[in-house]
């Protein structure tokens, strides 16, 4: 892959920082990218679409020319618009579904970019411009106070009056439990069937690997996944990913 | 599901439409939608966005309003730069690999939106704004002149000259195999390693599950899969997806 000698510094670099906690992270290790070619000819909205689509994948910033773009549109209206339109859809969907009653039926949420927003953090770093510093950002959420995502909120509250159970499924590390609680009951997320962090069994897991382990878990204990929601494709794919996936738009950055 | 009646329906309507070949046409069968709610007070931007990230599915009718952004995006320039994205990142990818040069690394292309383009055709029935009629869209596809995809056919030059080979892999039907050959020639796509249609034995089959069980044959039979390019999100998902999948954007309809 080529990758490996800056895995191996990031990872480094990571057990060196977060010494606290003796943890490290490795879902926030990005891969380097050829910012050269061919994203220097490349249409800003079809950076994004790219982006969003899955097809531009592995990215660390994003690319120069389109930093402005990407900063009118997470700060502008388009960014809501658009998170609204696949929210709307979920709860379509889900109020379509015949419900068994039995308190089995769940939705997976992923947390960052979908139930609370870094927003505030990554306006530091130029929204995705820079690489953002990883102690500073674990501090950040440490203290727990991340605004809820507006339209994934109202889509939370629509999905628990349906009679459906939310799961939160997040790349956070344990560590964060208390404080990733106390975020979630302030920002308006009240109660949950289960919240489920990485633990020590899944440090050296992808993202896919370590959500879809935990969702087969889900799955055999008897849980029906009725629907799942996330910013990352890596929410997404894999198995067990749940009878329906939505997908949320997120220019800032990619997890593998 | 509600939409079997439908079924039932469009599928006489089709065998006695398409009398003369003594097939029907599963692929162009798409559930009715209700195009009142949310679609209403969608912006336009975000259901594309959505369309294209597999969100909004089972829509037959691009919705009224955004009809006209539709059109402006298919004739403009924007479908063209969207699509060399896309392209541009798959040959950047297929260019990383290490072939092993044994004539058996395989790129498995769709045909329609994808290597050839129907655009013509979807100009008399309003760029997806109306259903079209499918003895008239057979009767185009018979004639074998559509035009090739721009950014596809580049690519498809990029690929053969690293030595990867193409696979042609279509939901049309057996009956257009010689017009499709002509046409795939006419715009450009000289040679290819198969051109797979659907057969009899796959009538029934959704195009999920026909593109799947074909994949898996050509695995079977020592292919490897480097890479898959569609624009429908069916062409892509399934089993034997591929090493990795590219999606060509395409809002004029929708194949489940």
């Amino acid at each position: 892959m080529g990758a490996v000698p800056f895995f191996v510094f990031l990872a480094t670099f990571l057990i060196i920082s977060v010494h606290g906690s003796g943890q490290h992270i490795p879902s926030l290790i990005r891969q380097p990218v050829d910012r050269s070619d061919p994203s220097s000819d490349i249409s800003c909205l079809s950076w994004r679409l790219g982006v969003e689509t899955n097809n531009i994948r592995d990215w660390i910033t994003v690319p120069k020319k389109c930093e402005g773009d990407v900063e009118l549109y997470m700060t502008g209206s388009q960014y809501l618009k658009d998170s609204k339109a696949v929210t709307d859809e979920a709860f379509t969907y889900a109020e379509s579904l015949e419900l068994a009653g039995d308190g089995k039926d769940i939705w997976v949420f992923d947390i960052d970019e979908t139930s609370l927003s870094n927003l505030p953090f990554y306006a530091l770093y130029g929204l995705g411009a820079e690489v953002i510093n990883v102690t500073a950002y674990l501090e950040w959420q440490l203290k727990g106070e991340l605004p809820a995502l507006p339209e994934s909120i109202k889509l939370y509250k629509r999905l628990m009056s349906l009679g459906i159970k939310v799961v939160f499924l997040t790349g956070r590390f344990g560590f964060l439990r208390n404080s990733t609680e106390s975020n979630l009951k302030k920002a308006g997320y009240h109660t949950w069937e289960k919240l489920i962090l990485r633990d020590s069994s899944s440090l050296n897991e992808t993202q896919i690997e370590f959500k879809s382990g935990k969702r087969r878990e889900l799955e055999e204990t008897g849980y029906r996944i009725v629907g799942n929601i996330g910013d990352q494709w890596s929410d997404l794919l894999g198995v067990h990913p749940g009878n329906r996936t939505f997908k949320l738009p997120i220019p800032m950055y990619y997890i593998p």
